[in-house]
């Protein structure tokens, strides 16, 4: 009794540690993908994960760092691959950056959490600055590194910025024909804007 | 006094008429701008424009309807000024239109309301119809009208996801450098991929 009480104040051992982390992560992931950042508090996720706040606040520290954890976890997929697709050779890199994030887009897993990130960036000043930080450090500077031309970094947003908005168009404004298109035609088209923001001199 | 009662209860005479619809406007502006679509109520609008939420229904019908209305006040100098911009020659037509988009944006008093469209239209589906529905018939149709070459309207939608998304990027997001850059850098960087959308086979 003493020393499960004992244990609970203290640190919680390795592996009890890893799996609570990750329930805390995975109700965050839910809590902002459902509300959003701004309606989202540190005691609704601790609540839906079933633990006490102070252990979110333990493992993560506040709500922007819970944030930011989640999003790099729903990031994942999106920052992870692109080790292939942003340091192959530059003359295909347009194409296969256009069909990374098609590909992110157009499955539903890893739509939804990028979704909430999208929605939270643009509605809120905190989650714009994580998302900014995010993706700038994470993916635009990796970019931009290859290219050997003035403005690396312009050329880099400006790409992404094609992307982007073709995303939004398609999967949250759903506007048509671009919504219901083969995805093909829209590869074609965009892929050579992609790849000319990067490589054209 | 039965006189004004009278007059009170049925329609209001023209000129009070169009009074009280602008005040409802203005303020219907400012609540969806303050608010975005979710919170914004009837009630709020009409309380905001001192004037009954019946005097509302009255004029514009449903929220969704304000809302309608209410963007294309908001959205008057961003859908008028393209008739020079949308149907000059097709020769210049990126950089008219490029020009065009970041000056709206470039202008804190258009750049308010089109902030609160974009928001609620990526947090909302009903603002996203609306969205969808202004900007598809009175915006891009027009561009594509002109556009002499197989999927007009795809080209269109694509030339449009590279200026939102580069809009949003530097105006909401903020991503640097793109945020400080030069506009008339990023003007001589955005412009041909328009018009390469619009006009390249």
């Amino acid at each position: 009794m003493t020393g499960a009480t004992a244990r609970r104040r203290g640190r919680p051992p390795r592996a009890e540690s890893a799996d609570t982390r990750d329930r805390i992560l995975t109700a965050a992931r839910e809590e902002f993908s459902e509300r959003g950042y701004e309606k989202t508090s540190v005691r609704g996720i601790a609540k839906a994960a079933g633990v006490d706040s102070a252990l979110v606040h333990h493992y993560f520290g506040t709500k922007e760092q819970v944030f930011e954890a989640a999003i790099e976890v729903a990031f994942a997929p999106a920052l992870s691959a692109p080790n292939a697709v942003a340091e192959g050779p530059l003359e295909g890199v347009g194409e296969r950056l256009t069909r990374f994030v098609f590909g992110v887009w157009e499955n539903p897993t890893t739509r939804t959490p990028l979704l909430a990130i999208l929605r939270s960036a643009v509605n809120n000043e905190t989650a714009a600055a994580v998302f900014r930080r995010l993706v700038a450090t994470q993916l635009l500077r990796r970019i931009a590194a290859q290219v050997d031309l003035p403005d690396p970094e312009l050329r880099a947003e400006l790409a992404a910025a094609q992307l982007v908005g073709a995303a939004m168009m398609r999967y949250v404004i759903k506007l048509e024909p671009l919504a219901s298109a083969d995805l093909e035609q829209i590869i074609a088209r965009v892929a050579p804007v992609v790849q000319g923001h990067l490589t054209q001199p």
